[in-house]
């Protein structure tokens, strides 16, 4: 079979480092396109020596008009804005697009609260939101598809079954969010700078990230129940991965043998969502370099609540793992081909 | 002055190392006596090679009756049940006592419920709970200080302007705390081996951990309102250090700058609270080696709620250095010696 | 075409972990044994629950007795002395082995200066050892592989071009080499305790690691030239990698481009060799999760002396990964066989 | 007596701050002025929040002329080049000055090879090396002190006693050496980036480093000794230490214990160098927060060779607590003051 033409724009950040670790021994894909506008001329090999061997692509400039006229899927790791434009583009090729960004994972009103103006605001509705696990038939249609963000995969992933069987309870739902420094990218900053991170954990945007009207917009628009997140990220010293604490309220009592057995019913069908027994609790660590998103619960039947722990990968089930999952998707293969891989541990 | 002589039962493991840190140089205090029951018979330099140059003092057994006569404190670094032996033991003697440890934290009945048996309920009344920012004047007069434990500091020290001021809803408050290794001890085991920690983020004892019911107690008996704590504690990649994020209910709207103000008074002379600027939220990298608690409150008067994030070294504030200026407060000296130096960072 | 059926003796440390990640997805392996004496009776994703959803065998006791007769290969991951005693038991039967301990790496002569009695020091001579680089060829027919040391292999691989071509001045060179943690195994110790450890580097064995003699004897053995090792191992506050800083004297002065391109020649068709370009130094992080080894050089014709910084996975080409390409050789697989992936950065 | 006034130029880097730890608590200084041109205006307090409630002094733009009249001494912690302008300025007024940069540690010949032009070569001699264990007499009266490199002094406190009884060999020694991430400075850039740093090792400027020319000339004036030092650094994913281990050749064969005792003896009276016993290397975190050199090392009397490791805390011993020991020389205090305070481990 042919193996289908894919090019990545924005290749030399850590999402575009791992859609190559995924994209290049995929047995259906084959890399023919990168860009990196900062590192235009080089080869992708001089970013990431690591790929020496692989893949020797010259990076070349951001720009939408030039983009090979062979590609199949095209795969956006840009900043929020950018890749709204490109998008604008080329969606009148013959192009399957895959966003990693922001631009299309909200409605229109919520985006402008929180980002501002969207440059192409009539190709929101094009866009299919890519949590296969919601959206899996819509997928396989997909022309444009808004991959969710890494945070909000781990909360509503978290969420969903009791969304699903309306036993949330309505109003103030708590996620604490716990990640490792790679979802802050690749720029240096003082905040990433390593002394300043190592040894420490800090709170930031407590309250007013942008992850927060995602994972609102998504449970209402799948479930049709309000929630308002109370949405705290914090900064750990590691490399990837995300914990969520998610505690919640339930409009019935629940135990924690009940719960498993509801959350184990609803994603026993799903290969990238596994279920942990009895008082066992995720670590980030049991899921690092793979597509996994692993939960534990705790039933608190007396008050009504539940306390769920939900942890992925952020650079793979949070972003390039799930942009890979949604491409076999879109393109008919199977959904787990070239992410049937176990997580690296230690 | 004459120094008062001091001594540190089980001074072996990271709180006796850091006891040790604080007392060595401190202008009042001379240390007399260890024990270390597994090393009995070496130096404390053979132990903590970093003490080389300070201290020379040979390690004995755990013998309560061996004790010197002429130490004017001891400060109890043990296991619970045993702490609460050797007070047993020492109690009729002219002798102040710091126990580090949990036998004398709570009520007896509370006890019974979350560690079994008392060896000597009867003492229990007569400890002074350690946080000096509740209890300095009984602390004047303390014969037993029951040192609190390292989670509870930082989230009691959170609560309590709330808590006086009658401002916290009855119920469900959520305390989701985030601690380095160092709070495991110094006991190999497969849960603190460095590749089982490294690199990942993990919740553990959901709900079921023994600092639970400290916190529910102390706000009860200080403030009389009834919480129900749903703490979930984490460990990080990182040697010191507790970040608690704390989620209340408020009875009525207060916004981020009322609820500074508020901080800001309570805490105005208080050596040991610093209260961050709005906006501004503590890392625990920020405190780290010294004995401050840091403090960031986010308002949220819509919901009624607020979000306080607290940070302190669970090693110092959360162990050993509340422990020095409890000992401060008790020989009447002055309350922040020894304890005056800045944390280091990075 | 059938699969061969594998088993793994010591499945439950690091290394069993490792060639578990590479042998479940390989293409033509199945794994249908497992044993780890302390766990036994438990499922393998009760110990490793990352690998949840790819493995669910129950752990077998180690009896060599009881090993099941339709396996084509074993991988002992024991402790020395340990796998040797096995390798007697199963010498006479229709199976390949692959010993990832340090039994049959050395001549008999220098395994009992440095580990004492040999079980079985006749079947010593059977074995191949185990670096694909050297001996490609005999391991095609290999019953026994004595798979290499992991600091060993990255300092081989660091000095053989220059060994081969008689270029090394006999005497004294110089091995610095820098591990991660995981290479002390997956055993709680306190030297291994995650405080210990962490934010520190220290020195261990200095002149006195056992596999020092390893890399004397294997260069002596295959390029008849003498050296004197002075290494030292020490300990990295990370997870994986091996860096070492191989300090030589040579007979003749060579530039750093003479030697790159001497080790260009060399290595051009192996797979899993990397040579930096000039100026380039590797770092462990560009090898992470991989079977490749990467090597920079630098030259010092004024002195006639090199210098040569080479990096690994301690727990792939230093272990699991070298035994699987060896495996691969030995069954008449393609020599890159389920090791075709790129390393995981970050 | 009356406080010292102190000022720093270039507060706001991990020098800066470690300065303020050593100076805001020491019994003989104040500090009364200090720089930092990116952040001028701010508080200290808001560029290092660790420092609230210790200094709340406002930032200075970096001017000499504008210096207050009523310092008594000076730090400058300002890049190479910029300290020479700045000493030059100031030369004439009555001040003490410690420059913690590169301009005043070399000869002007040598200066020139490695840094090019220097703005004031007529200072250069009157600037007086500051090792204390070197230079104590001279520095009782020094106008000028030039602080010396992190990386030299652990190396040069590993040789100083060899070097001394002329127990060198001349020629080849090698300097292997692994640093923290706090010796590059707080400016953020890709290098240390969190996720380019953590979770890996590797060498840089392997043979190219300035460090190397201040071993070789150190050594060469204070023993007459010519070496040609190999120097590689490292660089280790930590906050603070360096550990070098040094490959040296010596003129007659000594055990270990004939050089331990040598060491022990040429230390005996220097409060901040430690001598390891037999067989014990020290770790980096064994010193770390404190102004210790610790040395371990190894005989080898059969190749007439040492390996020394010795471990300081680059921003300690290798940059602020130096400094610091060197104005308490210079202004008559006890050498220790202020910096009598035991490492912080873990």
């Amino acid at each position: 079979m042919r193996k289908i033409r894919a090019g990545i724009l924005g290749a030399s950040g850590y999402t575009g480092s791992d859609l190559l670790r995924f994209l290049l021994p995929h047995p259906s894909v084959e890399i023919t396109f990168l860009t990196a506008d900062k590192h235009a001329g080089k080869r992708i090999s001089d970013v990431f020596p690591h790929l020496s061997g692989f893949c020797d692509l010259e990076l070349s400039p951001l720009d939408p008009k030039a983009l090979p006229e062979d590609l199949d899927v095209v795969f956006l790791a840009l900043p929020h804005g950018a890749s709204a434009k490109v998008v604008g583009e080329l969606y009148d090729r013959d192009i399957k697009i895959i966003d990693l960004g922001a631009d299309f994972r909200l409605s229109h009103e919520v985006y402008t609260v929180w980002y501002g103006e969207h440059p192409h605001p009539g190709l929101i509705p094009e866009a299919i939101y890519g949590i296969p696990e919601i959206n899996r038939e819509r997928l396989k249609t997909a022309k444009l598809v808004a991959n969710p963000g890494c945070y909000p995969t781990s909360v509503i992933l978290g969420l969903l079954p009791l969304a699903w069987e309306q036993l949330l309870e309505p109003g103030l739902v708590i996620a604490d969010s716990k990640s490792g420094v790679s979802g802050a990218g690749r720029s240096p900053s003082l905040d990433t700078h390593y002394c300043e991170v190592n040894e420490g954990v800090k709170a930031y945007k407590v309250g007013e990230h942008r992850h927060m009207p995602e994972i609102e917009e998504v449970i209402r628009e799948y479930s049709g129940i309000d929630l308002r997140v109370q949405f705290v990220p914090h900064l750990i010293p590691m490399d990837r991965g995300i914990l969520s604490t998610i505690y919640v309220r339930l409009n019935k009592a629940m135990s924690t043998g009940e719960l498993l057995e509801l959350y184990g019913k609803h994603y026993e069908n799903e290969r990238f969502v596994r279920i942990c027994p009895e008082k066992a609790y995720p670590s980030t660590s049991q899921v690092k370099g793979s597509n996994f998103c692993d939960i534990g619960i705790k039933g608190d039947p007396e008050s009504k609540s539940a306390i769920i722990v939900s942890v992925i990968d952020n650079l793979v089930k949070g972003a390039s793992g799930v942009a890979v999952q949604n491409m076999n998707i879109m393109m008919g293969f199977e959904e787990s081909e070239g992410l049937n891989i176990p997580p690296m541990f230690p």
